[in-house]
C-alpha cells in the first residue's frame, strides 16, 4: 500500500502537531465525507464508488472496450476537464508512448485550436476509428464542437448506421442533451452517476472504457481502488492519507502556499494534470487555496531546481516515487572518458533512489518542507489505489479548511461572457 | 512583430508608472544587457547570436540535419534542461505529433526511469537511428548514462565506425570529457558558445540541429530573431519587452507573485516548459522570484479555472496567442440537438478569439491581472522571434530586480548530496 514519509515535514510543523489536532481534524474531514452530510455531499458518490460499480456495469465496460479494440486503430476520446484528464492519466501511466497492447486512446473537444482539429482528421482520414463521447452535462462548448466535427467524419467513413455503431456516450443518466441524442441515434451509453462530479469521476465509465480499450485490465484498478476505500477508512493517525492531508494543511496555515507533485517517472506527467485539476479546483475558492503544479523528475530539476532551492520560501513538495519496473544496468563506457566511471554497474533504479534522497535533503534544507509518497502506481491495482488515495486526501484536506470540494461556482465567469460574445440565445 | 496589450493590469498598477518609472527601470536593465556590464555579463552572448551566428555555420548544421533526415528514422537527442528545452519547444511548435517533414526527435538523457530507457531501446531496436548528444559542459549525470547505454545500442547495430558517424556532439569549443570524447572518436562537433548559458541555446546548434533534422528552415527561424533583436533593441516605451518586463516586475512588488503563461495552442505545450526554466532559473534565486507556471488553454480552464478565478488573489496571468492557422467551419449538428445550433457557420479560430476576450475580462473582474502577448510563433520567423523576445524580457526584468539571471547557484546543493550517495570520488 502507499506509504507517506514525513520527515521533511518535521522541521517545519512539530510532529506532535500533525499527529495530534491536525490528524484530530482530518478525522473529522473524514466523518463528514463518509456520512456525506458536509456541504456538497450530494457529491460524494466517489467515495464509495469502487464497491458499488458492478460487476455487470465492468462486463459491459470491458465488451465495449473489446468491440473498440477489434474494429478500431484509434478511439477518439471527446471530453474537458474531469471528462478527459482521468483516462489519460490512466492509460498514460499504465502504458508507454510506442502504443498501448488494445488501440491507440487519442483526445479531442479539450480545446478550441482549429490546428489541432485539422491535424486530428488528416491523421484519422486513412484509420478506423470509434468516438467516446464523455460529458456528464452532455452542454459543454468544446465536445459539443468536435463531436459535430467528429462525427461528420466517421458517418462519412462509414454511413450513418455503421457511424452510429461506433459511437459510446458517457454521460448522465436522466438528463442532458447528450443522453437524448445517444437514445436517439442508438448510440451505447455509460453513465456518470449524478453523485459523482466530473473530476472525481475517474473511476467511473468516463476514465474506465478508454483504459479497457487500450487494453487495460479494469477489474485489477478498481480492486486496487477497492482495497484503498478499505484501508483507507481506517480512523487513526496511521492513515497515510490523514497523515499527507494534515500535513499539507498545516503547511499551508505556515505560509507554504504552493505545492509542487514531482513526479518521478515520466509517463506519470499527465497524472500531475490531473492532480492538479482535483486539488486545483476543490481547494482553490474564496481566496484560498494551496496553488497545485507539478514536476517531472529529474528532468524539471534541471528547470525549476534553481527556484525550488533558492526562490521564495513559499512552496512545500510531494515527491511521488513509485515501485521499481524493469532495471537497467550502467554499463562501461565505451566511447571514451566521461567522468562517470563511478556508476559502471549501478542499477539506475538505485541511482534514482539517491538522487530522490540527494534532492529530498537539499531541499528541506533549503527550507522547502517535503512529503514522500511511495506508491505502485504504474500497475493495474496500483493505479487505482493512488486516485483514490488522492481523491480522499483531497476531500479531506478541503473539509478541513471548510472548504466545500465539489463545487466549482468560479468557471461560470468567463462563460457567461463567452456566451454573449459567440451570441448564444439568452445571454 | 509581437504586440503586448496592457488593458488588463491597468486596474492593478497605473498606466503612468508603467510607461513612466518602469520602463525607465527597463532600459536601465536593456543598458547594461547591451554593454554586458551587469552581473553575469559574461553571458550575454544570446544578446547578440542572432547577428553572429554565420552562414556557414548554418550550412553545417543544415547539411547535417540533411544527412539524419536522409539516414534516420529517428534522431535521438540526449540532453537535459537547456540542452533539450529549446529543441524541444520549437520542434513541437513547429510540428504536430503526427510527425516532422523530417526525422522523428526522440528525447532522451532527461531522467533516470529505467522504464523509459528500456521503452526506447525497444523502439529503436527495428529502425535506424542518430545521436546528437548535448550538454554545454559535458559533465551531467542523466545524459551521460544515456550516452553509455544508446552508444552501446548504435555500436551493436552499425559497428563501431559507422555508429560514429552517426553521432553528433554539441558541446563547449574548449573544455569538457564530451569534447574530448566527441575528437577522440572523430564525431561531428557543434558549438555553445562559451558565453551563452544553457537556458539561454535555443537559437545555438543546441536547439537548430534537431530543428533542422526535422526539417525545419532554420534560416528563418534565425532570421525571425534577428528581426527580433532589431526591433526591440528600441530604447522608448513603444518596446513591448519593456512592457511586458514593466509590467510583470510592478505586478510582483504588489503581491502577484506567481505568473502563469497561457498558450493557446497545444502545440506550444512545451514552449511553456521552456518559459519555465528562463525564467525559473533566471530570477528564483535570492528568496525571490515569480513562480512561473504555464497553462494550455483552453483545456486548463476546466482544471485550474475555478482556482485562477476564486483562488488566492496573487495570481497574474500572461496569455499567449498565435495568429491563426488552418481554420475550421463549425458544421451543422447532424447528430441531433445539442443545444450549439448558435455555433453553427462560426469559424473556430473566431471562437478561440472571443474566448481568450470573455476569460481575460472574467479574470480581470475576478482580481487576476492579465498581459496579452500576441505572436506568429508557430511559422519559423516567428518562432525565432517569440524565443528571442523573452529571452530579452527575461534579462530585462532579471535586472530590474537586481538579479543576476545567467547563473544557477541553487542547483549544486542536491548534486553534492547525490555524487556523494552515488560514490563519487572527492564527495
Amino acid at each position: 500500500m502507499i506509504t507517506a514519509d514525513l520527515k521533511g515535514v518535521y522541521p517545519f510543523v512539530e510532529e506532535n502537531e500533525i499527529f495530534g489536532s491536525r490528524c484530530g481534524a482530518a478525522e473529522k474531514a473524514h466523518r463528514l465525507l463518509e456520512s456525506g452530510s458536509g456541504e456538497g455531499g450530494e457529491y460524494t458518490g466517489w467515495f464509495r464508488l469502487p464497491s458499488r460499480i458492478g460487476s455487470d456495469e465492468l462486463s459491459e465496460i470491458e465488451d465495449e472496450g473489446k468491440r473498440i479494440a477489434s474494429d478500431s486503430e484509434v478511439l477518439l476520446v471527446i471530453g474537458v476537464g474531469g471528462s478527459y484528464l482521468g483516462s489519460k492519466a490512466l492509460v498514460d501511466m499504465l502504458y508507454h508512448e510506442n502504443g498501448t497492447s488494445g488501440t491507440n486512446i487519442v483526445y479531442a473537444g479539450n480545446g478550441l485550436s482549429s490546428r489541432r482539429i485539422v491535424q486530428l482528421k488528416e491523421y484519422l482520414a486513412d484509420k478506423d476509428f470509434s468516438i467516446n463521447i464523455i460529458s456528464k452535462s452532455g452542454g459543454t462548448l468544446e465536445p459539443a464542437i468536435s463531436l459535430r466535427i467528429f462525427y461528420d467524419l466517421l458517418t462519412e467513413k462509414y454511413g450513418t448506421g455503421r457511424a452510429d455503431a461506433r459511437i459510446t456516450a458517457t454521460t448522465d443518466a436522466r438528463h442532458g442533451n447528450l443522453l437524448n441524442m445517444a437514445k436517439e441515434r442508438g448510440w451505447k451509453r455509460f453513465v456518470i452517476p449524478a453523485d459523482v462530479g466530473g473530476r472525481y469521476g475517474a473511476l467511473t465509465a468516463a476514465g474506465l472504457l478508454p483504459c479497457a480499450a487500450a487494453g487495460a485490465d479494469i477489474r485489477a484498478i478498481i480492486k486496487g481502488a477497492k482495497n484503498a476505500s478499505e484501508a483507507y477508512a481506517l480512523k487513526s493517525a496511521d492513515n497515510p492519507v490523514w497523515q499527507y492531508a494534515a500535513s499539507r494543511r498545516a503547511l499551508y496555515d505556515k505560509g507554504f502556499t504552493t505545492e509542487l507533485l514531482c513526479i518521478w517517472e515520466p509517463q506519470m506527467r499527465w497524472f500531475g494534470e490531473w492532480w492538479k485539476q482535483l486539488f486545483g479546483e476543490s481547494e482553490g475558492k474564496c481566496g484560498r487555496g494551496i496553488f497545485p503544479a507539478s514536476l517531472e523528475m529529474t528532468a524539471d530539476l534541471h528547470s525549476m531546481g534553481q527556484y525550488i532551492q533558492q526562490g521564495p520560501r513559499n512552496i512545500m513538495e510531494t515527491m511521488l516515487s513509485v515501485c521499481s519496473g524493469p532495471d537497467v544496468i550502467v554499463p562501461a563506457g565505451k566511447a571514451g572518458k566521461d567522468g562517470f566511471d563511478f556508476l559502471e554497474g549501478q542499477f539506475l533504479c538505485q541511482i534514482a533512489e539517491k538522487t530522490l534522497r540527494a534532492v529530498t535533503d537539499a531541499h528541506v534544507s533549503g527550507g522547502v518542507p517535503v512529503i514522500g509518497i511511495k506508491s505502485d502506481a504504474m500497475k493495474f491495482e496500483g493505479a487505482g489505489e493512488l486516485i483514490y488515495f488522492f481523491e480522499l486526501a483531497c476531500g479531506i484536506s478541503s473539509y478541513m479548511d471548510c472548504i466545500n470540494p465539489f463545487n466549482q461556482p468560479g468557471v461560470e465567469e468567463y462563460k457567461k461572457n463567452m456566451f454573449r460574445l459567440l451570441g448564444k440565445p439568452g445571454f
